[in-house]
């Protein structure tokens, strides 16, 4: 045995019980009361929560928009998850026309082998068929362990935005192979008329951000997307889903045993569209923007009952001297917010006051992006699994600040935001790599998790 | 150690891993890779699933009917049920008017404690307030461990109904005291209109209790019950849902986040109202009675994606000549079949042939019942739970029969029904009550499980 | 040609148009431009509406009410309902255990012959069956033209509720008979669990009369109602809708082609449920009380899009006397408010201000009661129908007082309410019965309106 | 007075009466009984029905399609339409990109006037804004009598498309200045998708028209047409509607108040998708398609409760010879079939055989097309309108066959199919033009039909 965690309360998406932790090879190998130490080295984690380690399925690291690249490289990025408690992040590497899967995927191993902190997937943004070559190498993809692939439809003008019957092909192509479509759904057209207007009118504050990219504008995208994958009888995996209208569509075709999955993500659950009539909206300028109390609650109450599968963050903050080339002009800014450190420490508040459960929360963050995503050796604390581990302390009191995160970016959306408990060791594959607020790992120790197809019946 | 299970897949609600498990003093008390024998008794599971023992929340043993009693007293029953997989029962004593909640339960204490193979709980029949003395006495049951009752919307003419408003003064009393209302739904009046018509017609057969009986009758009293607890805001579990249009509303309630519970049993979902036209017609007579075609592909459709929460039986027996009462007037044969050593290899094949997953066998089965019921100690193969466990052969076939059933019942609505895989031992607290097809345990090793009571906020 | 009512325009369901009417031994005769004169009285009605008189389906003339009667005898309420611009009125007779409906309705028939200033009819209030004669009765009374009947879903611990069984019984017959049933549904029980719970606490004053008859109180009711009558495919009636749940039960059952009628009335258009709060709350109280302003909002939603069929007024007003028996005790209050001469000021003037066209207003208080009760001759300005036509002149405003009303009660909740637009002639079948703020017609004018039955098919 | 039309049975889309109606100068100017003849003409109409000439508002004559052009033009349209009981017709002109919409409509306005023998008013079908000029010219042509447009959501390659951003503009700006949008919907990417693929398939015949366009194609269209027109708050008429969900998603918007309305055409009605299964099945070959039974019982009960507001025709027929260019490749069919001549007879013969009440018939056909699109003098039968009137039959037998029709198409779909009563003469403004089968009128007697402007509040 390399490793004992013991004397604390393990929990899984089903069950909480108290429960000595045994690591060897950066597995778990043992659970149990009172296992033998066999000198293994010890940890109390007495008074003390045993959890997975978060899973975020949605960052964007290193990602070049507008002219800039997303401040958090693959080191700043893992690096800082595994001080929130995430032990795999997957990537959005996008696409650009002509290119092959292959070729895309592999613009990014070399630099996530030098310098990812833990381990890492990627979903592979497809912006263009290629004449339907990358059609057929998308089996090949998912035997190589990428199983899933994320399209737009947005961005029309700036060439990324696939149309309903690309979608189309894509969703009984990933069906086929067993891989996962995933969609960022708003309406791009709706978009551009309400930018044009605004534009012209002068009505350039980050409030006008949210104000074309309104709840109704979102919810078509997703309406439409969950009719095709409905219809096509095909699985679908809906990002960042922020509004209401959507999000019950959704839900109501998830109720039909439609293989619908929807993540939503922190900043969605915590802000409202309120903020870009803050000095500081730019900031918090991402897209799909925050949306209305309405949209929030009823987030929360599908977050409560399970009609949402997945948080993650969308990770992918920018500087705020890039942000203020926005200051007159919404179009400018760099659309993204930091959140890979914020969302376990959210998530897990959330339960430590009584807002859902930790088994819930373990679910969301951890077990269910595992199995959706096919990560068969990760996402729950169970013998055969991979030691990805956070010991979480429920009784501390933490403020986010910039200055206690662990991120290259230079402020946060969350700054002054208090949480209830937090993390205070994250092991990844059994290696200690965050330790009472510093990190503690290594830049390379990640691996490329090569996941599961899904079954293709 | 006691004994190790080993080289087995364990199966929870979340997960599915190859581990050994070790009991000690009927708990278990750890979960690994090649455990330490430690000069235990070793149970090879090479090939075979190992999963928490189901547990049974519907059941009437002994029960009065009609002027005879259930097939199946706590001793057969529970060495049915031991045979079948199922290591905790839950009975329904019922209050005869006047009675306290203490009288109703202590008149089973002592034969339950002779008699019982394995656990066993009690819900409390309440068929009168006693002038509001039984709300009175609703806490101090919860603190006795009966932390759940049961009325019905039925036998209005028999006495046991209870009116709108006693049944909200149960639901907030429970709600109050951190119980849980459990309601027998279909509409009374209009069986008894449909009874009437049908006998002054001379139709007499058992094709007419279904008819007397059929989805709107049903529906009716569901929604009005569903109504209530989400407007009290109050905690409701609906046993035995038969039909389409109830459900429906009772899944459309909890995604606004009532505290509903949904059961359904294995004879919903297996036959259809067609049974009632069979020869033996009567022999599936139960209320509520078999539904049409619809009805069961929307409880299938809802078993699938979590709309269902429980699966229980509502095992109530009676013998062929008990049954053949009614061989001339339906409203003789006395209500109820057999099932309580059917549920769980009847469910497992439907996930061994790929319906659903083992795992949501074990939430329909297990977790969720010990969950929703308080019963902290069972439900899953975790460290410090119950050594409740059932070892399970996927690869074998098995056809029920009267003949290999374990009951005192002599015929089974279940005969010739084929499942593929069985269990082949079962083990309460660490002892084997099954093996093999034999039944090896013995009367009066079940407990009394003391459960939890619902937070109240 | 008996009397010419010229230079109108003419407003119907349907059709908005210039037109002289003709009139000849109580009949529309003749529409047309410019029509011979013929020696006929001649009515200028440039610049004014002329309309088919309303038809109130919904009265209470006369009604014992907990050791008093209504305030308005027939003469009293119709002599008001003809200054209001009502030419058809419906009451209730009820009946007490063990009468035939004949006897209810000739209990009705010497003094209405005697008194009535208008047209009348009956709908008959069952409240026993008298072990099924009542059932048998029910197609001589439609032959005799009494082809709706009502009964109640409350006022259980009165003995005139009729339970489940009873319902369908009268539903199935009256679709057999083609007669329509009419329902009062709120529930017995909840309500009197409420009422109860209030009383014990102290709480005695009008606005708990509401509180125990909360939205969700009548929401059950309804929502069973339309349950039987959509499943037995029987036409029902519910009258006094007033809350938002029930409401979109009803209308979701009429997108289904269930025959489901929905009948609303002003006070629940006009007011909520903070007017209990007010010192003369207990003015206000009828049951169903007034809702809050969600359901006034789905209430208007309704009317505009087809939702409701009738606009009545439930019209039972008692002397401040008797509503002052509940000051200190809100159950004590005589049930009941006035509203028959306010009915179609009301409504025609929401169509003058734009809430909804004249058209509507023409169809939910006169076309379409007059179809959906059989009034052949009635609910129209059409060559051949009775002359029974109001006169309406858009321009002028009104304000209501009890002063300028043609009651015989003390007061109004309509006091100091101002519409826009107010009619200056009521005629009954050509016979000038009200005239510029007069009543100018006779005790015994009004005939018995003999109804046809609906099909039966 | 020109002429009496005496003895028959009058219908509005309110009442039912019997009633002489006297014409003159082409106007209705009065009705009544025994009406004075002075030396009018008189007709004898006992033993018919009295109604109001039907509104085509959907027809495509003399259009240009894949090289040919419809088979009716004006002429042969507009004296089929006459001789099925049509008294107005209105055309879908085109624009071409860069057109104005007065050189649109001007291009039709020569022909009309030499050929059209009834009333006629024109919808601009848009497809393109010619930046933005088109907007900016929408409210002359308002006040010039075209007040109302259409555009597709299909036909994207064909470049006649217009995207979300297009439509949004069109829904404001028709809502500002008094208009109401259009839209033929289906989807074009899946459409183009399933005919590829189809084509590569060597599946060509008309049965792969109805499969590369099924229910969820055109229902997804509707969809999204419906979410925009409900947020931005802006009518929009739906034409052809076809499918069920769809159909069901509008509806529900209509609940809400959206100011949506529904036209489906008689071929969705009669027929379902198997026709396309028929040597002769690409004469049925439309768009879009005709679809399955469960749409048409959909569209039968939204006819029968009042959710759809429109029945027209979509006429467009094509020849024999060239609806066989797609023999070996559906995708060379002319899309298009008759209908403008068994509108009526189609409909009122549901009516004659109980499906529905001829006073629907008349709200379908007539009243609700002229309210919808403010046809302020047709209709209706009622003082003041125009006297474009039909005497209908309801005791013959009729079998429609392209022999007995007034066009100029050689084959129709309706060959064969027996109606139930029939048009026996109709009048456009008073003047006879069929008389019992044969068409009496002339070319050039039609009006442009100037329209009046929705309130814009
Ligand atoms: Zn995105
Ligand atoms: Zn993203
Ligand atoms: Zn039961
Ligand atoms: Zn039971
Ligand atoms: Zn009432
Ligand atoms: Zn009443
Ligand atoms: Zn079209
Ligand atoms: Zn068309």
């Amino acid at each position: 045995m390399d490793l004992i965690i013991k004397n604390g309360t393990v929990v899984t998406a089903t069950d909480t019980v108290k429960a000595d932790v045994a690591i060897r090879d950066g597995k778990i190998v043992a659970m149990g009361a009172d296992l033998p130490l066999d000198g293994a080295k010890v940890v109390d984690a007495a008074g003390k929560l045993v959890l997975p380690g978060a899973i975020d399925v949605h960052t964007h690291l290193a990602m070049p928009f507008g002219g800039t690249t997303s401040a958090d490289g693959y080191l700043a990025g893992t690096r800082a998850a595994a001080c929130g408690g995430v032990t795999t992040v997957f990537d959005y590497p996008m696409q650009r026309k002509g290119m092959t899967i292959k070729q895309v995927i592999d613009s990014k191993k070399a630099i996530c082998e030098k310098e990812a902190c833990i381990d890492y997937a990627y979903h592979c943004i497809i912006t263009d068929l290629n004449d339907g070559a990358i059609l057929d190498e998308m089996e090949s993809a998912v035997a190589s362990g990428i199983t899933s692939f994320k399209c737009f439809f947005v961005y029309k003008k700036e060439g990324m935005m696939v149309d309903d019957g690309v979608f189309a092909r894509l969703l009984l192509k990933a069906k086929e192979v067993g891989a996962m479509l995933n969609l960022h759904a708003e309406n791009p057209d709706l978009i551009d008329y309400n930018v044009e207007k605004f534009l012209a009118e002068g009505k350039t504050s980050a409030w006008y951000h949210y104000l074309s990219r309104p709840e109704y504008v979102e919810a078509e995208a997703d309406k439409r997307a969950v009719h095709w994958a409905k219809h096509l009888e095909a699985p679908l995996y809906l990002v960042h889903m922020a509004d209401k209208e959507g999000l019950e569509a959704a839900i109501e075709a998830k109720k039909e045993n439609s293989n619908i999955y929807i993540e939503t993500c922190p900043q969605y659950l915590e802000f409202t569209s309120e903020v870009y009539k803050r000095d500081d909206g730019r900031n918090f300028v991402c897209s799909p923007p925050i949306k209305g109390q309405e949209s929030q609650d009823a987030l929360w109450k599908a977050i409560k009952n399970g009609g949402i599968d997945v948080v993650a963050t969308d990770h992918c903050p920018f500087q705020s001297h890039e942000k203020d080339w926005g200051i007159n002009d919404f179009t400018k800014i760099p659309n993204g917010c930091a959140g890979i450190e914020n969302l376990y420490p959210y998530m897990l508040s959330a339960a430590n006051q009584g807002k859902l459960s930790y088994n819930q929360v373990v679910a969301l963050c951890a077990s269910n992006p595992a199995k959706i995503f096919g990560c068969a050796d990760k996402g729950s604390i169970a013998v055969g699994k991979d030691a990805d581990i956070v010991i979480y302390d429920p009784s501390v009191d933490f403020t986010i600040s910039v200055d206690n995160m662990h991120s290259d970016y230079d402020h946060t959306i969350w700054e002054g935001i208090q949480v209830k408990g937090y993390p205070v060791q994250t092991y990844s594959r059994g290696r200690l790599v965050y330790d009472h607020g510093d990190f503690v790992g290594e830049p390379g120790w990640g691996n490329f998790v090569k996941r599961e197809k899904r079954p293709t019946k």
